[in-house]
């Protein structure tokens, strides 16, 4: 599996993902999930894949494939909108899917992927995309502008807690990092390293960081984290005398 | 959807479900789902159900027939240790869904259902065991005594901070009503009321109680959580320099 998550701030965009593939528990491997597309100066694209590797490999080749061709068939250089490039990746998507999908059902096995699509195109605003197997796509909301892929249900609480209290990209930062550490916990498909990438807005440009699985600070963020449930824990209010007499 | 959850504890076992029940989101209904079976004195169940309501009612009549009908079959009366009260629920379980399954198929659904079931009988340890739907059964790991049914992922992780810091069954129960409201608030296929019930070891005895959508408790809890988590956030370690220097 996968975990992938993008928010989208006041100030900009930030991207966080998983990099551990598995087909099976005995072939667990490292890859790239987060990739940083910049085909022209007026633009820049955050392209995050969950699902089939194969898939979102030759859905990368064929994005660099049509960027290197030059054709007037739309691409990433030439849409002028970020939907459009929402949609563009989801029709090479769904054509990959569909060249391999009859020689992956004999075998019982599955081709499509999901993707976000964040970035800016000069002239328009900043946004994060879903696209789905099926090519078509949709925003992050306006009341809780973030999105994830793959194995979203772990992490989901801690993202609605930064969208909810408005905080800026520094503190979306370590909530995302503190997302991931929770799915990774929890579930052993989602694994380090983790890739993070942020946007500001207007600027064109993504600085991005792979944070290796024995970086201290996960440590450190991990050990505060624990500290502070358990605080947590012990605020709870007394639960009512009535009901606690009823039950114990 | 359902979300069950149990504990077994030093002083006892606890017990929380909730009600809501659904067939598509416009068929959207209120059932109990923790059940409290005590057919002898020497002995008690709670039983908790999730998937088909449809198996886990006849499931729940054929327990009682089986207990009026007074034969010489295994049944929750007869058996002598809780892992034969598994094996006969996971039977009739099994009986259930394979006497409509081609019905059921036919029409592209699903009549399986997924059990917890947790009680004591005298001269046995308490004790809290999952039941699939191949009728076979684990019991809770010595490390980690708890057990989910349903939509469990949300509510992991408050269950797993109760289990590591060894709580009493007043602090549990409080872990579970946060773990249920974290579920039911990311899910709407889990609601309120909720059912919760308390085993105290050796006292063939079981406490329970429903809890309202409308009980102060919850709001107060939710209140007192979310402050929590705000403090939580705000106590994240600095990213260190170099790593916020690269990001943003």
């Amino acid at each position: 599996m996968t975990y992938c998550l993008a928010l989208r701030l006041e100030a900009g965009l930030l991207f966080m993902s998983d990099t551990r593939t598995n087909a099976g528990v005995d072939n667990v491997g490292t890859y790239r999930k987060l990739h940083v597309l910049q085909p022209t100066s007026d633009r820049t694209f955050v392209l995050q894949a969950a699902g089939s590797l194969a898939t979102t490999h030759e859905v990368l080749d064929r994005i660099q494939h049509d960027l290197e061709s030059g054709s007037d068939r739309p691409n990433l250089a030439n849409v002028t909108r970020l939907y459009e490039a929402a949609l563009y990746v989801g029709e090479l998507n769904r054509q990959v899917a569909a060249a391999h999908a009859e020689a992956l059902k004999s075998v019982g096995a599955d081709g499509t992927a999901t993707f976000i699509l964040g970035g800016q195109i000069e002239g328009t605003d900043p946004d994060i995309m879903l696209v789905y197997p099926e090519g078509n796509f949709i925003r992050a909301s306006e009341t809780v502008p973030f999105l994830q892929i793959g194995e979203h249900k772990y992490g989901k609480f801690l993202l609605e807690l930064a969208v909810r209290f408005h905080v800026d990209l520094e503190r979306a930062s370590k909530i995302a990092i503190g997302s991931m550490l929770s799915t990774a916990r929890a579930n052993l498909s989602v694994g380090p390293p983790y890739d993070i990438a942020v946007y500001l807005n207007d600027t064109f440009d993504v600085h991005q960081r792979r944070i290796e699985a024995d970086h201290p600070y996960l440590d450190e963020l991990r050990n505060v984290w624990a500290e502070q449930m358990v605080e947590a824990i012990y605020a709870l209010p007394a639960i009512p005398d009535q009901l606690r007499q009823e039950l114990v």
